[in-house]
């Protein structure tokens, strides 16, 4: 059960709430945008469905509206960004912004952020750098989910990896990728219809093979990309360990276990050790003529991806696609027909338009 | 059948084959450094039994021994190095360095090459970061073996990632993984002991998997990591395309498709873009206290890798792992019992000794 609504209703209802909780217009208008732009990319379960745990999360005391994300600390090429237990929506352009001031400067820039909270889509902060020709990074950890490979334990978040790399006369390539078998959200999607997961995605709690997209919250996991030891679980494991470290451990962020949930009514972990606060992401930017000229690059990416295009295929009907198609054709569809959302998702956020009083729009179809 | 050889006789072994080839004494022990690493880290199919394919790249004039890798183009955090057509193995630590001189100066250092050669085990030139504290960084693309998701063709190499992280107490989290599901290194211990590989390694010359470990000579293909499209493969080319990009279009060297073959009878692409030559490397290093003071950032790995350690298993005998541990313990105990070379191997090589006149060593059992 699904009803389309209009890009610009859903955004000005996505300000409206930023706004009744506190937020200046200018900031409820960037992180609206960071929220619209997963809807329209095709990542439902990062956009407007989210709303409502950013909202839980804000009322938990856990997310604080007058927070002033700074640097901390700094050299020419890196800095290091306290959230302040900010919203990780408007936190991460704030870093990523820093690492772009920097690239330009010295020719790269890498920013750490720890005691933030979550950030939508990686691939929205990657972006970023496109507007200034550079290819971006946008790591973060996220709660635990994913067992490492051996293990029964849910240790690691999905931790995302988000790439974008700008092109010449053909699109950006853009990688976004959480680095499990299968993302969270693909799994709700199957509880809320009804089906079955493919074998790879979860493990139950002993640890064996299922299929029951509710084994999660039977005490079973999420597994690494790789899905089982014998086809590489263990890399999908290290991906994981890389963005954890980087994005938790580097900036003094809490990894691992100890990534505080998103849901407000999972308590914060207990255990953690001293000075690991917060949620922790990662950004960097590279500035291409740091390397050699723009130009030149522009000419191999658009032969890269040319090339690529034309590889043959398996099936004649379905030509090999370059990473960040599918959501760009997601985007331009949408944009169209109007953004989906499923009928939980509309009484949840119906339910916010009468407690803030902010009219929710009718739908296009 | 396998022979155990001493590390140091093999060592002495491969510096006389380098000098042999024109090498000064200081270049020898650095090349010959990086191939024994991987015999003594158990990534056998990157050591000495590749040392025969770099003769033959050399007497092809693929590879100069006069080469005279320089920095093309620099900025305060980044540069691009060409490799004059030098061996890998030479290049790779020059470039490195590179980095992390830029990194002790403004923080980080990201180096990317171009007109180089095969550079061994990524892991080495990451580790070498290490020696100065900082978290190390090492890509390259490599010639195309593996089909991205929906495609027939090879286009990507098996593209490692390699990353060292340095902790306190306890030992480095050292990844050093293939992009692809498995590496052609396992394909290449089962054809030599006729074996089947499990299925999600390899698809054949129609696209449908096998598990035949000779399909790749048939027109066949390996996997990206995720081996399926509902299990992610996907991911694993998006990943293996990232490390083509920064690897080799980044600096102008070779990709995709159009990167050189290692083994010398397979002829150079003909239809290569103009100014996209050799293979192509990308290298990084971070120094920790560019983000916060190194000792607090050591505390928390040294918790991160207990933490992990002590993570749920389920089986009780195969506690979980921490990425570097399975090289880490192979390298102690063959320090300990010697390096076992395949008789393959040792026959190849003592072609190499009759024909550069170097003694080749006796077996220690």
């Amino acid at each position: 059960m699904e009803s389309f609504f209009s890009v610009d209703s859903l955004r000005a209802f996505t300000e409206g709430i930023f706004r009744q909780m506190g937020y200046m217009a200018a900031e409820a208008a960037s992180a609206a945008d960071v929220l619209l732009k997963a809807d329209l990319r095709g990542i439902d379960s990062h956009g407007l469905a989210r709303l409502p745990g950013y909202v839980r999360l804000w009322e938990a005391g856990r997310i604080r509206v007058d927070a002033r994300p700074q640097v901390v600390h700094e050299t020419p090429s890196t800095a290091l960004v306290d959230g302040d237990q900010g919203l990780g929506l408007l936190v991460a352009p704030f870093a990523m912004r820093i690492a772009i001031a920097k690239a330009r400067e010295v020719g790269s820039g890498w920013v750490a952020v720890r005691r933030s909270n979550h950030f939508g889509i990686a691939g929205y902060h990657a972006m970023l750098a496109l507007e200034e020709g550079m290819i971006g990074i946008a790591l973060t950890n996220a709660s635990p989910l994913v067992a490492p490979a051996l293990a029964l334990e849910r240790m690691l978040g999905t931790n995302p990896i988000a790439v974008a790399i700008p092109a010449g006369e053909e699109p950006p390539v853009i990688i976004d990728m959480a680095t499990a078998a299968a993302a969270n959200g693909k799994l709700e999607i199957l509880q809320r219809k009804g089906g079955e997961a493919p074998l790879g995605w979860i493990q139950d709690a002993q640890g064996h093979p299922t299929r029951d997209p509710f084994a999660l919250q039977q005490g079973g996991a999420l597994l690494p990309l790789g899905s089982r030891l014998e086809t590489g679980s263990h890399k999908g494991y290290c991906l994981a360990a890389l963005v954890d470290i980087l994005s938790g451990v580097l900036p003094g962020a809490g990894f691992g276990p100890w990534v505080p949930p998103f849901v407000h009514f999972l308590p914060l972990p207990q255990d953690a050790p001293a000075g690991a606060e917060g949620i922790g992401h990662f950004f960097g930017a590279l500035r291409i003529d740091a390397f050699r000229p723009a130009a030149a690059f522009q000419m191999h990416m658009d032969s890269w991806i040319r090339r690529f295009r034309a590889a043959r295929p398996i099936e004649d009907a379905e030509p090999v696609k370059i990473p960040g198609d599918p959501e760009r054709a997601m985007e331009a569809q949408r944009l169209q027909q109007g953004i989906p959302l499923h009928e939980a998702v509309v009484k949840a956020l119906q339910a916010l338009s009468a407690r803030f009083s902010v009219p929710f729009p009718s739908p296009v179809k």
